[in-house]
């Protein structure tokens, strides 16, 4: 099953139905008016929906075309984001190229950032400047229904109950600042973008496994290829990831749990998924980053597609604007 | 003007005004139905609001009886919870007692904290085990409309709408295992409890100082004095942490910001407002920490009033509770 959110001027979008080449649509009146409503109520929504998917595919006539481009994120707001670090690889560059310690932890590790707002994967992203270091990155996600605290990693997997594919942008000029004192990111990480389709983990078929999105995520930068690091190479699976999350409190239901910057050991063929992490490549290997940060115009497209080429999550592909030229309402 | 939440079956709850002795209340209906609600449309409620604040006094045959132990947080959920942590003399305690080297940092400290559930001042707080160091904090905070990026300190003393006494729950044998890790904390700090009363800036009069709010926060343990540090001495006041936040990203209406555990110069007289402080107080007088952290069972109380000895907040006085004997709903 997949699911999106249409603009119908609600803070919440309205909850739609997406066919399986996410062509065209049903809207989902009558079973959840949004997506966060549904992910309150999922036991009870879930077959409904699915009831639904079917529509679109069976009678082309009543369903409307899908334009990704005009949806929100499927989450436009949620009343939780916590982002992890799974895959190794991207630290033990970070760690190389800075002759950082390696990070003392034998559990995940994690974040809270913020969770009010996740732009639409075609919103223009405004930035105050072009000296934080703007970067992008590319990670996988997933979204649960209600975990109570204590809750195994076994039994977190049955709460996993959507996958979504994100930007987590970030602020590379200011993060390390904000990590060395320990409390994590505030001014570091403003709001993330999403791709339009959250799927349920069986739309991934084989390339769910152990909790993991086996699938490239391919990142572009400015139209030109940057990374097809592969998601199957997390440390923990998402639902060791939840279970970490829901150790000492109840996740509330819609709380969405990242991965972390997609990255691979084989990062000489497979590229990388953020700038940062491209610049600790060239220190590496010139000693120097030679990569810059993005400018104000600047693109970034995001795609993981199905193993046989087949659209999942739909696209992410957003230009970075100064903050100056949009006025953000409230 | 003072408001608070009652609790009327909803997640949000019920939008109060309560009479300047926190004796009696009316209910705003017609003018917004939750507190979250009033905050996002507050230069249009607050007016209306302020006029039914003189009811409950004005009217006492129409006003109810104000219980405040019944009463919810005064955001029972919000969008997003930044806590700072603004005491200098709290970090100094804990880099002298635990010989850590000073936090590098020009800023003020803050991190993103859990805000889809905050418990009323005297719910029952359950806890997975006592191994884990169950602490509390005592707080100021404030919350606020909507705040444009990069609002300067000046301009978001006018988006301070309300002020709030909170008891950061903190689990201290987890803290500084995730704070090594640069990232803040997921698992240390769980839902936080809220006093039930929420005031706006002007019911303090001269104790709401240069964005501070200059008066002792009493702190009790099972029965006991365990401090009363003034809220004057924060390094930097709300409205720079306001900003702070603001660098970046909008604050959604309803944003909590708080100000960490209150702590002064003087410790010897005031006490403390958190154990770990105590401990670290231990360390330096005696080498060891002496002070276990909380039992379950095991009873806090806080409240600050007015100089003149009038109630404020309403009273946090709530008992720790085993997890396992508490069933928690979705």
């Amino acid at each position: 099953m997949r699911l999106a959110t249409r603009n119908n001027g609600t803070p919440d979008g309205q909850l739609v139905v997406v066919s399986s080449d996410n062509d065209c649509f049903v809207a989902a009146n009558g079973i959840a008016t949004n997506l966060l409503d549904a992910m309150t109520r999922w036991a009870d929504v879930a077959g409904p929906l699915a009831a639904l998917a079917k529509q679109p595919e069976a009678n082309q006539d009543s369903a409307e075309a899908f334009d990704s481009a005009s949806a929100l994120a499927p989450l436009p707001r949620s009343w939780q984001w916590l982002d992890g670090s799974a895959f190794p690889q991207h630290g033990l560059l970070m760690q190389k190229a800075f002759h950082l310690p390696p990070i003392e932890s034998d559990r995940p590790l994690m974040y809270q950032g913020m969770s009010d707002r996740f732009y639409g994967g075609t919103a223009d992203v405004p930035f105050g400047s072009e000296k934080d270091g703007i970067d992008f990155e590319g990670e996988f996600a997933v979204i649960v229904d209600h975990v109570p605290m204590g809750t195994s990693a076994d039994d977190a997997m049955d709460h996993i109950k959507l996958v979504v594919q994100l930007n987590d942008w970030s602020l590379r000029t200011i993060a390390p600042i904000e990590m060395k004192t320990g409390f994590g990111w505030v001014q570091a990480k403003p709001a993330c973008s999403v791709a339009p389709v959250a799927v349920t983990p069986d739309e991934l078929g084989a390339s769910w496994s152990n909790g993991r999105v086996c699938l490239p995520l391919r990142v572009e930068w400015n139209g030109k290829r940057f990374g097809d690091a592969d998601g199957s190479e997390m440390e923990y699976g998402f639902h060791e990831l939840v279970a970490h999350a829901a150790a000492t409190r109840d996740l509330v239901a819609g709380t969405i749990i990242g991965s972390g910057t997609v990255s691979n050991r084989d990062y000489a063929n497979a590229g990388s998924s953020c700038i940062s992490e491209r610049r600790a490549i060239d220190m590496i290997e010139h000693g120097e980053p030679k990569t810059q940060f993005m400018s104000f115009g600047d693109r970034v497209r995001m795609e993981a597609r199905s193993r046989d080429g087949r659209p999942l999550f739909g696209v992410i592909d957003q230009s970075v604007t100064s903050a100056k030229t949009i006025v953000t309402e409230p």
